[in-house]
């Protein structure tokens, strides 16, 4: 089984890392980074580069594609030739993926039009004006496609995709190796649970 | 402030792509992922390689320091220079933290000695002989020192961490940037949740 994540300029790393430390789990998987070269790239903070070790002229098909998200992802979603690159992956796939903005990638692509779709909170009206239904759960499942809230969701998701390809038990066993007993300090996950003091610092750039 | 991610051949990405999520959007935070040597650094399943930007001789001092964890960190923690390199710069941080079996690497270089500290389920009796005290918990904090269970505990931990650093609405803010509401499909991410089937399949290393 290949599964293949496409990364590009600045992408948020947990996106792509959290389904890629559940999915190699997976018996059988090949994981390969990809992008539009291969090398290494460079997420939205800077600070941290991937080593992409596949080309996207060298894939023409996988069995799971996962799109992570990130501020980079509106350039992604505007350049022809990836996203011709993205219909023609997605058309030898079982299941296409996204986390976060990764849904907006998608949604440019035309595999949303007016279906169910989840991405990161702040970017629903951009998910919309793309053609998609916004839809305010962590992971959303339609046909072959398979979105995910922001960041973190990725892992829920993809632990939801194991079972999918494999069965529960595989699923589970794959949590109990990455200690996925989630214990966060506060309850400020969504915007429906986060303070307004919180959201109003995020929305001033974490800066006081 | 200065936070160094400290790898090497072999870590688990997820215990290093964790907290730097977190830790990146603290305010004036500046992130550096350091090795051996500079240059791309395999992690433990070889599909994935992060750039090293620093090498470990370049790097004296720093306010943050987390060790990931891996199969590759018993070959770390049996690196004498890795280990006085270690001690160097925990001697000048303002915290030092694990994931994982990083701890085994701190316990190593005698920061744990007698100390309660966490680290992954399956790598609790390694921890004992190494001198520190397994406590089955999520996070431990300890003087200056923070260990975090497997994987994905790091998140949990870098939550809290970021709380201390800053202040509670801060790491907040980061929560719901990383939209960190987790909602695991499945309750099987500890020995003591995990049903038997998941846990006999993980300790025939998923093979069925």
């Amino acid at each position: 089984m290949r599964v293949v994540i496409a990364i590009f300029d600045e992408f948020t790393a947990l996106d792509a890392v959290g389904p890629y430390e559940v999915l190699r789990l997976l018996p059988g998987a090949e994981v390969v980074f990809a992008a539009v070269r291969t090398g290494p790239v460079r997420t939205d903070s800077r600070a941290l580069a991937i080593t992409a070790d596949a080309a996207f002229p060298d894939i023409d098909r996988c069995d799971v594609l996962v799109v992570p998200g990130g501020r980079g992802s509106r350039e992604f979603l505007a350049d022809p030739d990836m996203i011709a690159w993205l219909r023609g992956v997605h058309a030898t796939t079982t299941w296409t993926a996204s986390v976060c903005t990764g849904s907006l990638v998608l949604a440019a692509a035309g595999l949303l039009e007016g279906l169910p779709a989840a991405t990161h909170w702040s970017a629903a009206a951009e998910l919309e004006a793309l053609g998609a239904v916004y839809t305010a759960e962590r992971v959303v499942f339609h046909d072959k496609v398979v979105t995910a809230a922001g960041v973190s969701a990725g892992i829920d998701m993809a632990l939801a995709l194991a079972a999918r390809l494999t069965d529960r038990t595989t699923a589970e066993a794959i949590q109990l190796a990455i200690e996925y007993d989630p214990q966060p300090p506060f309850d400020a996950g969504s915007p429906a649970k986060a303070p307004q003091a919180a959201k109003d610092l995020l929305e001033a750039g974490l800066r006081r």
